[in-house]
């Protein structure tokens, strides 16, 4: 699967830029899945059975972006020991977590869950479960695993740094939904087994953050239940099936998304349209080059062709790297770290020493400098997520296009790259993207001044 | 390294047995880093700058066994926001990452650091940060990086249902410091990145979870420093350097641990005293076969030989699975299951589908049923943590006592019975122990009655 995500020059507006027209649609309709306006009222009398009081977050207002955002309301921590005798979705025979299994009323059932949680209620409007997988067995590429361990561990340290949860999975769920489409039967049980949780993110095995700091907007997708990085012009003129890539989507955990996955994965190689599917996805999209069916054309496809039925709850997001093409990225790193470190020899606050568990408050700051700059392709700001498409690490089927040392000098080189903004919490730093082993001491204070350097090997610097 | 952790009959004792004349000092000394009495003081002073009122737990009688704990109180949610600019630790230049960096003081400064953090205050007492790691660069081993990437997933899966933090380390952080010895570099660094951990959980990378849903007996650690699976009369009667096994401990971020691990490492390969070292533990610990200078004996001599000055506050913990020995445990995996399936066939309340982040509210009901069978060999209680020790899955060089089947089957049986536990809570399970690749539905109620079985390849019996 090759997608390119390049960013179209017109689109490189900053991050605190409203939604455009585009994505314009900002009054909720009977569609919608926003169901936690009544959640929350519903808090508001189960949650004199906790001795706990909290400041009720402004459902209505909730527009924060990263750098407003000084005083976040204090939730209580979920209490994993409280599960309630009374009668929830759990208890009901007729549902079950498979694809086939159709579930009616998703969005009165989870707040049901929910108000029998109430520990869960407060902060569910913006939790996030991350869900990333591979293939069970092992990788036919000598350096497949390796890659895929490092691109897990990259993700664990994003969900660390910013408080999500994360859940690989390994088991083919569905016997006939292979490669692609094996992760609807997986998005479909962690809907339902993470009824705490608003959004899943899928991020695919062979994607990683490269921006450790930058938390998602999700206000931007209020009205909103599935985000996925493209541009609607991509689809709906040029009908290229590169005009969005589903490597990389926020869905919310409701009934819409249940309805939708249901349409979407009816093209999948578990059905017998599958060839047919195939065919009409390819005369659909001319630049398709590969017979089957697969899920990002289906994307493409539905908010095409079904647009008034489905468009108007994706936001294509194209305003920064929610998903960014390697090729156009990799080469940019150095730079990118140049142009940060020279930031923080201008600003002290940035090169002050820190717990890992506030460095979002670091974000913060630093966004400050950033935001005018913009996010894409030459603005030299860390991409958010780097994706490898085309590379099949696990395989080691990279696509002609490439050489194996662009795929796997790029993947070392990225994860490198990403590390250092973890390990530096740590107190050491890749002093050569390249090498993963060498390591090398921060010195107090660093990056102070121009001819202070790292040098590799050397440890004790401090 | 090889380990056996096989338990003395003696100790199959319950989980719920106080701590023993062995370990039963349990007067605080001015030796003891158990500061936090004085930090929830002041969180009683500082309490009042939130707008969040929460009850405070008493900490002088907090011996609560995991079926005791059904009213867990309420702490806030963390403040990943909030970093004040009041001086820390952080902006002191004397204060390093490094091993070679002297800290004194340390359970002061970590107390002021968490008074200016008032939000990771609360809660900080049980803190737990796993740490775990492997080499920087691919295995030797083909299925090497496949397993490491399964361990790691069966990690985070722990971690992600009993909430807490995990970060894994594949930079070697000391050039000199290789092999076992490398972890000590890493537990220092994150003790400093992580002031709001009061433990940390060092697992190696072999191990994994084989039951998921046993939470850590804090309580009994109250007042101890370090935790680590060994038997007393191995070590200071028999000297045998697996009287106990490194490859999972649990150590307190405090001034003694810090002072402790560098005398610990001081007989590590970066010193000049590395080979008489070797000696002297060889002399020492008569089974020990190898001649260099290992971590785990070296902890095996501070104990046997500086008794005084460190032993009463290490915890040696053998009345459950703290870390076992993987050979008396695959082979009872299957026995396991059946034993646990019964369970759940005569208590309705288990078979429940839930939510998975209250998973651990089962485990307490489980617990009821389990407790008067003792955790030993034999005992057919899911063991905590199985320790892979001497297969080297990375290198591939496993002990000569083994053969490859040994250790590669019995990790995929170990992996696929602890991915069981997870997997049942997303409506699947793997119905061969061996097969990583099919996973079959669970019927809702499952299991109800004998003849109820799973077909393998079959995921639509719901």
């Amino acid at each position: 699967m090759v997608a390119s995500s390049e960013l179209p020059h017109h689109h490189q507006t900053t991050l605190m830029a409203k939604s455009t027209s585009r994505n314009g649609n900002t009054k909720p309709t009977s569609s919608t899945c926003l169901f936690l306006g009544g959640a929350f009222s519903a808090l508001l009398l189960v949650w004199g059975l906790s001795s706990v009081t909290t400041p009720i977050p402004n459902q209505n207002n909730l527009n924060l972006t990263p750098t407003e955002n000084n005083a976040v309301p204090t939730n209580p921590t979920p209490d994993l020991r409280f599960d309630p005798p009374d009668r929830t979705f759990y208890d009901d025979p007729q549902i079950g977590y498979t694809m086939d299994n159709k579930v009616k009323n998703w969005d009165q059932k989870r707040q049901d869950w929910l108000r029998k949680h109430p520990s869960f209620l407060a902060g569910a409007k913006d939790r996030v479960l991350m869900v990333t997988g591979s293939q069970p067995s092992p990788c036919r590429n000598p350096v497949g695993d390796h890659f895929l361990l490092r691109f897990f561990k990259n993700k664990v340290d994003y969900c660390r740094i910013h408080g999500l949860e994360i859940f690989y999975n390994n088991a083919l769920l569905h016997p006939q939904m292979f490669a692609y489409w094996a992760k609807y039967p997986v998005m479909r049980s962690a809907m339902m087994a993470h009824p705490e949780a608003e959004w899943i993110w899928w991020v695919d095995s062979d994607a990683l953050f490269t921006d450790m700091e930058f938390t998602l907007p999700l206000h931007r997708y209020n009205n909103h239940n599935l985000v996925v990085h493209g541009w609607p012009q991509l689809i709906h003129e040029k009908r290229s099936w590169t005009g969005l890539n589903a490597g990389v989507f926020l869905i919310r955990n409701c009934q819409w998304s249940l309805d939708f996955m249901d349409v979407w994965a009816s093209m999948g190689p578990q059905t017998p349209n599958y060839n047919k599917w195939g065919q009409i996805l390819r005369s659909t999209f001319k630049d398709k080059f590969f017979p089957e069916s697969d899920d990002q054309t289906g994307l493409a496809y539905l908010i095409a062709m079904e647009k008034e039925k489905w468009a108007d709850r994706i936001y294509l997001e194209s305003e920064y790297y929610f998903e960014g093409y390697w090729e156009e990225i990799v080469g940019q790193l150095e730079n990118i770290t140049k142009r940060y470190d020279a930031l923080e020899r201008r600003v002290r606050r940035l090169r002050r020493r820190h717990a890992e568990k506030v460095s979002e408050s670091y974000g913060q700051v630093r966004e400050e400098y950033l935001k005018d700059g913009g996010f894409g392709k030459g603005s030299l700001r860390r991409p958010f997520i780097t994706h490898f498409t085309g590379c099949q690490p696990c395989s080691g089927k990279y696509n002609e296009m490439y050489t194996a040392d662009d795929c796997w000098n790029g993947m070392k080189k990225a994860l490198n790259f990403a590390d250092n903004q973890v390990m530096r919490k740590y107190g050491f730093v890749h002093t050569d993207l390249l090498d993963n082993k060498d390591v090398s001491a921060v010195p107090f204070d660093y990056p102070q001044t121009d001819d202070l350097t790292l040098h590799s090997g050397n440890n004790r610097l401090n």
